[in-house]
């Protein structure tokens, strides 16, 4: 059975610490800057990860804010014994994939993103069933030795994922679009509906519930999201300027009441639908 | 019992139809333009509405496209009778209550706005309880008759609804910011994706049930919404510019990576969680 190690027990490395408790019987070995008390007492973690066991893990995983990754993967690859798996959650790969680049140890590493999440953050959030049925990507898989990438697809066959392979490259940015820019759209939409509210009260009582859902990701953590946005930043600045060039069009043909192009625009845009219907089977 | 006219048997007017057959065993006069036999195939009206019985309806009820509403209005008030009941469930409300302002029935008139519907669409999306535990606005009240008002309430309370009263100008504009815009930000993300995925082939397997929700009111009908943001483009446009604003706001500060200001903004608009549950609650 392997020892597992998780740095960072949220919602991300909490559900992975309860999923494989439940389908390898592991004990889990947890590291968590603000956590650490509740982690424990939720039992999403059995013992504190210290200097002088770090090196009796067979599996290491880092599910920390993305922009803590880089340095606490160099540390952690500096202390794993020869043929501990290291893998990250975080949503993005590149400036990881870059800081690990040269390690003498970087096939012990591998790049993982699994496409999973609600809009809650924390211990407490943390369930066992979050990545069951779900899209996992693993990236840049040719740096990662044979043995280890064995390892690490047999415990997300634990956790019931599907995995696909990718560079972290295109990734970073097509992630930024179906995941990333989502997330600024929700924010921002509900910053310009609030900042109305403050003069105007009461007009929440006129929404309803597709409101509801195209501005629930702006209940996102930002203690997550700042530092996706920021890692990230060069391939949303592209997505966002995309948006926006979308939005200022939108904008003038509506100013022009140009009904047929605003027609023409929307119906073809109803193609997405049949792609919300797929990932809505896809999450079960 | 009433005998009701309903024009426009879609998602909204063939709900209606369903909901009052049901609670109050009305027989249901109905006219469209696009889905007549549709419609009586699937028992959403009995009869259809004809010049000679028109004047028969003891409640009229306009649920075609909000385009068409003003000039439905005005033919309806002519040929209904003198205590007839006439009302919309038009999304936007200014346009038609300028339109009817001097018609000598005016008095028979209530604008209507129940804020109900599902991204779909057409006769064949209706369903009886469509409205339960929903809210309903009714603009500009002191204009109608005592009487048919209370007829109208009688109605929506068969239909479940939880109605509150406000002026048309007002209904306009806030109605622009909690639904328009969000119709808007959907389909234009959409869009946004669908234009990179033309290059790129199959990112979406990439995207989560996150991107699902925020994109989800990109389904919702052209026939339907383009007449609404044509007939709300004023206050539409005033809040497409607040919220291309706050995109370009962001965009800045990211670009800048101040991960302060960031985080400020993400967690001020975390408040619309509560706001969200709210809602939710709201629609059951």
């Amino acid at each position: 059975m392997y020892k597992i190690g998780i740095y960072g027990l949220g919602l991300i490395g909490g559900s992975i610490a309860l999923a494989l408790k439940k389908s390898l019987g592991s004990r889990i070995y947890g590291l968590d800057k603000f956590h650490q008390k509740e982690a424990l007492e939720l039992g999403l973690m059995d013992s504190v990860i210290e200097e002088k066991n770090l090196s009796e893990m067979d599996v290491i995983i880092l599910a920390t804010p993305v922009d803590s990754i880089p340095k606490v993967a160099l540390q952690v690859l500096d202390a794993c014994k020869q043929d501990a798996l290291v893998f990250d959650v975080g949503s993005t790969k590149s400036k990881i994939a870059k800081a690990i680049k040269n390690h003498p140890k970087r096939g012990n590493y591998l790049l993982a993103h699994p496409i999973a999440g609600t809009e809650y953050s924390g211990p407490q959030a943390a369930f066992s069933t979050l990545f069951e049925g779900k899209i996992n990507i693993i990236c840049d898989v040719h740096e990662t030795d044979e043995s280890l990438l064995k390892r690490a697809k047999n415990i997300f066959n634990k956790l019931k994922m599907k995995t696909i392979e990718m560079n972290s490259t295109a990734h970073d940015k097509h992630i930024a679009y179906v995941s990333h820019l989502s997330h600024i759209s929700s924010f921002m939409l509900g910053k310009t509906v609030l900042d109305l509210e403050e003069n105007e009260k009461n007009i929440f009582q006129m929404a309803g519930s597709g409101f509801a859902s195209t501005v629930r990701l702006a209940k996102s953590s930002p203690q997550t999201w700042t530092p996706i946005f920021v890692e990230n930043k060069q391939n949303i600045l592209i997505a966002l300027e995309e948006y926006i060039d979308n939005l200022n069009d939108f904008k003038t043909i509506l100013y022009r009441e140009n009904k047929q192009k605003l027609k023409n625009i929307l119906q073809k845009t109803n193609h997405i639908g049949l792609i919300i219907d797929k990932i809505e089977a896809q999450n079960g």
